[in-house]
């Protein structure tokens, strides 16, 4: 192993990021090092990049950013016993304390002092990446590295759609940025019998159909609600993922949801939303869940089983691949609106 | 049976009611009059008083006001064969359809067609009332006619706490209106440890320390945030239930809930309320649900329960006592807001 | 209308059935009239032909059995509002009391008073079968009749894989009779990722492999423990659904179920079961349901919604097809055990 | 600290015990050591002491028995954190093996690895105790030694209590040891109306009414199944907790069960069990679930919120108080019938 490695960098608290030399991350008896085959993008990264005000708040350059991959073990700390060099693996970026009350009553993904890889960490978007044990999960090798390298968003659409009934149920999936396309899989591979993809921007309606939404309706040209309406008989869907983030979203949410639905909220808005409490929510007699990250590591458990399975196509998600080196032309591609997933290979693209 | 009876009546679409003599209800083969014994006055038949935006689009008068009572059966139709003259018995005043979706899942409580009696068809603010069999409740001979009066209130707060975990539980009741108070006595029966009321007003609070809340506090001037901060260990609390319907109130709820806790909305907001989404609820990974009625049956079957063991003490709740005659009286206590639970006795108090 | 009709006819307390005229049921004001288009054989019709000892104790002769079929409105009694003569229907046919705790909390399907049509009353082998209204089930007009007819059966696979998780979970069902058939193709449309069939039956594990088990076991021949150990990583199954109603067959799902997991026992044993208790439930920390019917309506509503979006392919379970009138012949078939479901047309195959 | 200390050990494969003066325990940079205030004595050390089947299969002597404790900590291992010398604390004494499927989903509690702390390593009899940093559990300063040396049963108790719904529920429970007798305590705290406790000798009865179960009843006089129809209105009861681990007790449970109702096992029985699946379980649509030490670290918190919240008063459990030195008098209490808990002071009682 050689001891620098090529790296994506946010050097300074500005927009952009260098990709250069660093050094190979040292790890301690606890860790485990990982060589790092495919690694993917995600919004969070192009606010990083962007430096927006988000990011001012949170991130402390200098930074590899970076939490999507898979990757083979290189090297082991002396106390690891659960993974071995070679070993082909992922992992939970979230870091939890392991001593809060969250932490110890089984949700750790909303733990009070949690530390994100790649956010305040040094993360995968380099040849190599340090994960403490606790936090690798071994893939099995038949999952695809592709597919290895989104578990990270692939498994906030398990939590998502798995945090109430799914089975026979009718599901109204709002954004179809990758979230909520993975979304689409899983509620298929799981048993929902309608689902409604409202999106905007047309090359994401695109996907969702490809991922065989049963409608990808434009909120801003189709009447949504009534079509919802007629395809459920009048009653709603007993389902909604918010995936947008976005207040008409969220209402527009609200607005198809069946009297004593359920509305799983994983998208991020970026300032307070004004709700309708009494109609949309107390009349309902509707359930809101506010949804974080994976289940650790019940999620992950429920994810590879579905991958293992065949059970989920996540092709049309992945839309571009590219050499690490290239990381401004993925910025660029997701700037753009017309990419989904991108893939950085640190090794060139194979 | 006398052919006419004593009632409280909305004549016309305007303010007040006129107190005065009516016919005895006629009734059909499927259903049960009842001579109200005691009748209680909820802050909806405020809102019917006072004739405001709400009362004008849903009440078509004329109207016999009052949907929480007690008393005995009078007649029974001729297809009825679970209560018999002389019985005790209170109503459940939310007609179902038990048509739809929702009455045929087990969910009347949200029905898609329902009709209250009080609201939608002549109540109990009379001597008789007429109730279908179906939702009449036989009353435990050992229930006091005074609780067995409130079981539509009471059935609410129940509803409400037991919506989620509460043995162990540490609690913030937001809104101590009847509800909210009884909420404190389910509460502490059911397993609550920690029980923080917040109410702005002092009557109240006032009645929420006789309820024995742990903690009876003012928002306005309290620094609410921080003592329930300090009183759980840092944490927040596990469960707030929201009585107030208003916007400080509900925002005060999300603010002291600890992550991965449940929020039970019940009071209904008269306009839309800006909720910090991200923080409140998605970070913090909460459950909302919205609380309708009492779940039929089962909450009744719970608050009987509660009832017969002598696990709840409401007194401090119920304040007043009136003839019905006295009804405009009744207004004038409840607008006041130094009562709280005001109690009608269409034959006199006794 | 004619007045006599072709009915399958238990006349007296003995083995066997008589194939004969009757007279077309009246009906009350609350009734539908049904003219049956397919009914289908269950286990429990031959109980009642063989006039076995659960027989004698249940049936009263003369009985017209038959509780699974499809068929059109022929007449409405003037109280019916929710279908109408030629509404193509199947219904429910356990016909809950309505007034017992469990029918008033949601769990009718337990009803403490519960009749079933076609072994309490005259059931649906013949050319009309009267239902109540309340348990008529309206079908959507793209499900086939053929699967239309075994609503009842399917209902019993959908309550009992719905029971609990099924989505990323690994399933054993034990026994492969028209029921355990189906689970495979509801687990399976519900996410379930490795389904187990263990069957001694030869032609029975053979339609399980067409229902696509990933594995059709012979318990009395397999190493069953080992080969499921060694498919879920030496785990167990997360859930097993137990059909067999066998000891042996009981106490293998208990065997193969990985710590934690769930097992939902439908098939009814004919005597007491000798069970491990310590080992298989206590230590593991199972949890074991027993499952009655199909949840009233729930288990309807998932069901069609299943069906109709065409997630279910039942074709292989449907082996036999007959005019009624060769009953005797149905009986032969499912005796020999080379049948699975066996459907019956009083009007002719078709 | 002196090198050595008083401990209770089974020094060789037969009955018995020696008390003697041992090696103070070293311990690793995760441990804590716990200088032992009082420790309390369970069935499983009766077992070990008679060396009956069970012992023998299981304990490798020498070994100190003793897993039931509280204590202050005496010394911490250089990575310990979350504890330092003097803190009062007890431990959960099952220690996970943390990477195992249970484990790693929240269910800790059935770790397929389990080691336990006074069964398969030295335990609490003695005056120091060597406990994983991650076991120990801080006591609150307002919890009485007494209360905290009994923590083990208790939780168990909690677990098997809040398994399932209790607010509102009827309970059976069957058995009166010492967790028979906690779980009527925890019971009446989270809001069971009416307790049942089922139990042949006469003086745990006698605690039985100390701890104010509603009835305390002696199945082998009594007639329990009618004493419970008639008090339930016909019903039954909602919830059994099942402590005995007897046959006859098992089946009693079932016997008074209503139809939906909820069955907890933690008794453990020592042979196979007759059960009559069809009429008790299936045909009821009963849950049975089995219940294994403490929920990691749920229980721990609820226990530690009803215990800091005065709702449970368990002095009537505890019996008798001894000097560690003299625990063979220990023995023979709990031989007698005559004693619940027994508590042992190592460095005499006060």
């Amino acid at each position: 192993m050689a001891d620098t490695m090529l790296a994506v960098v946010k050097p300074e608290p500005r927009s952009g990021v260098e990709i250069r030399d660093v050094r190979v991350p040292a790890f301690g008896p606890g860790d485990v090092l990982v060589k790092v085959k495919v690694a993917s993008i995600c919004g969070t990264d192009l606010h990083i990049y962007n430096w927006d005000q988000w990011a001012q708040r949170r991130i402390r350059p200098p930074l590899i950013p970076g939490h999507e991959f898979c990757g083979h073990v290189a090297a082991v700390g002396k106390d690891v016993t659960t993974v071995k060099e070679g070993d082909f693996v992922s992992a939970e970026m979230h870091v939890a304390c392991g001593k809060c009350l969250q932490c110890r009553t089984g949700q750790a993904h909303i733990c009070q002092n949690v530390k994100i890889i790649g956010v305040d960490a040094d993360g995968a978007f380099a040849e190599y990446v340090r994960i403490p044990e606790s936090n690798i999960w071994k893939i099995d090798p038949s999952i695809p590295a592709d597919y290895a390298s989104v578990l990270d968003p692939l498994g906030n659409a398990v939590h998502t759609v798995l945090a109430g009934e799914i089975a026979a149920c009718t599901v109204a999936i709002v954004g179809c940025g990758p979230i909520g396309l993975f979304c689409i899989a899983v509620a298929r591979a799981c048993g929902a019998t309608q689902i409604f993809a409202l999106e905007p921007n047309a090359h994401r309606r695109k996907l969702a159909e490809k991922m065989k939404a049963d409608f990808a309706l434009d909120p801003t040209r189709d009447d949504v609600k009534s079509i919802v309406m007629e395809a459920t008989g009048g009653v709603g869907v007993d389902v909604v993922l918010e995936m947008s983030g976005k207040t008409p979203g969220i209402r527009m949410g609200f607005n198809v949801l069946r009297l004593g639905g359920r509305v799983s909220l994983l998208g991020i808005p970026s300032k307070p939303v004004e709700l309708n409490v009494a109609d949309d929510l107390i009349f309902k007699g509707a359930t809101v869940q506010g949804i974080n990250g994976r289940i650790m590591y019940k999620t992950w458990y429920q994810m590879q089983a579905l991958l293992k399975s065949g059970k989920l196509d996540l092709h049309p998600v992945i839309t571009d691949r590219l050499a690490m080196k290239d990381f401004n032309k993925g910025m660029e591609l997701l700037t753009s609106g017309e990419a989904s997933k991108v893939l950085l290979y640190p090794n060139g693209v194979k």
